[in-house]
């Protein structure tokens, strides 16, 4: 049901059944690895190339997430992912082994959330039973193709963020015995664009789209901070995370007790890491792994999660293009929440 | 609602109320130039660099839609759209003035009706109210990143297809009098990959995975191919049309009096463009012009609308792999059909 401009309100409970997460070497080594059950221990993943090894980590999230949930490829009858790699092609060549149809997507690393929130909507109003959601990158894919050659051994500069090495994919589908998260509203994103040219600022210029997600968020439900025990943002860096938490009290919204950003949290342990992780991987690794543990056992009760992008391109920043920034939110239960 | 593993059914009649299109010098000069209203001629539009011509492409027919629509873009709600460039970028920076709830889609040359299909199953099921669907392609941009550098002239061989230069814009909703076409059944495609290694041949590495998208609509519905009077697929060229109806005869539909492509038919003016166009405007502007007004008028009772797509990219490519291809269709009916 439609709430306002941005917001749907799903009317079925679509479920998020189960999830499955590899992370790539040095994800692993931080705080969240009592949570990854899955992870490379070197990032070529056995392939040739860093591309083909990021695909491959697709792969395996696909076929696990199948197996934990009892289903066949035929038993699903939509994929919806996407990536950084230009093209989409880790997604494209993953889902070419399985046979299922395939919708695909790109809103960066905001990708995550746009595959959730499409496959809830496909499944609550009955057109899909069975989707899966799924999205990967990889630090050395996403270097080499954004930024330099990763034997240039570029120093980064201290706005920066290191993009994850990881693949997640979860099930959406609705179960019969309803113990399990499922999405509540979901929140489309419009791009919004502040001007940042410098590339290497990924946080500063998502921020401001996440900040406009949110509020619509809130004012289009007439919800409160107080309806959430947590705000999960994708990768907006702990700068990012700042700005943000900065233009929401503006607004009157003081998220900052109850924030938490996936890509500020997963290389706590790397600080030379400088601003934390990013890629489409972040959300898509502490939501599979942390929060849907959490939520299943109910120790959060409801979540906003927000996953943030940036748009940008090597191509329009070489042709003297500011970064537009997109968030998408989805608001998920704890089963009896 | 699901009725099959691929097609599902619209329940509410979502219609295609207005359409906007601008075709490139080249495609005006064909067989549908009675059909474009607007067009350049100038391939540049008064930009400095094709990536973007493209854009302002894109943020003509946007306007251009919402100004036949009587519609501001505060009443649209959703936007879907992609391109062909890297990170869509014609779609993320055209749509950033417009201040519209955006989802960013791929899936090549057949994201016109991966546009289709998803904004009609939001409208129907009510998480929307109004959405755009859009789509871009541009020879120029295209032809620098997927191939070579314009300036070097290259020759091209037989079996290619040329990019077509053009954007088209729909707007997709409900309207009370219910005197628009009306999107009834759409069939979501899987990858299909026949190990085609040749990126100048596209038609060849698409036909198969059109083939199967075409054989699952009917095998799903129980329809009939004497249930529409046009099956319109994408840009398969004259060679990849040719492979579509021997496959599609291998399995009892014989489509070759009823099947029109329209890639192939874009530049019959033109044969040393030899297989005829391609792109994610290709299907766009046919659509919008040509097939939209023969569905208004009822001289189409019933049209099987199948986009193709090559998920090709020059870095896989150049990593050995072969194009998947892929294709998504939507069945429109005219308003009294």
């Amino acid at each position: 049901m439609r709430i306002g401009r941005h917001t749907f309100e799903y009317q079925n409970r679509p479920e998020v059944i189960e999830t499955s997460a590899i992370a790539g070497p040095q994800e692993m080594d931080g705080p969240f690895k009592n949570y990854f059950k899955y992870y490379l221990t070197d990032d070529t993943f056995g392939q040739d190339t860093f591309e083909k090894a990021e695909r491959e980590m697709m792969v395996f999230v696909i076929k696990n997430v199948l197996e934990k949930s009892k289903l066949n490829s035929a038993d699903v009858d939509v994929f919806i992912g996407g990536d950084l790699l230009n093209q989409i092609i880790s997604t494209s060549y993953a889902i070419r082994q399985f046979s299922i149809p395939y919708l695909g997507i790109y809103s960066a690393c905001a990708t995550y959330v746009e595959a959730m929130l499409i496959a809830a909507a496909m499944v609550d109003s009955g057109f899909r039973k069975n989707a899966i959601c799924c999205t990967s990158s990889h630090f050395s894919s996403a270097e080499r193709q954004y930024r330099f050659p990763l034997e240039l051994g570029t120093m980064r500069t201290p706005g920066s963020q290191w993009t994850v090495s990881g693949s997640g994919a979860c099930l959406i589908s609705k179960s019969k015995e309803k113990k399990y998260p499922y999405l509540k509203y979901a929140t489309i994103g419009r791009v919004v664009d502040y001007g940042i040219e410098d590339t290497n600022n990924m946080g500063a210029a998502m921020a401001p789209a996440c900040a406009d997600t949110i509020y619509h968020h809130f004012k289009e439900t007439g919800l409160t901070l107080s309806d959430y025990d947590k705000i999960v943002t994708g990768d907006l860096g702990i700068l990012g995370s700042n700005i943000l938490i900065d233009l929401l009290a503006e607004k009157g919204y003081d998220i900052g007790g109850m924030h938490m950003d996936c890509g500020a949290e997963i290389y706590t342990h790397k600080p030379r890491l400088h601003q934390g992780g990013s890629g489409a991987a972040a959300s898509a690794l502490v939501f599979n792994c942390f929060l849907f543990d959490k939520l299943l056992k109910g120790e959060y009760r409801r979540i906003l999660f927000v996953a943030t992008g940036a748009l940008l391109s090597p191509t329009a920043t070489f042709q003297g293009d500011s970064i537009p920034g997109i968030a998408h939110s989805v608001a998920i239960h704890a089963p009896n929440y």
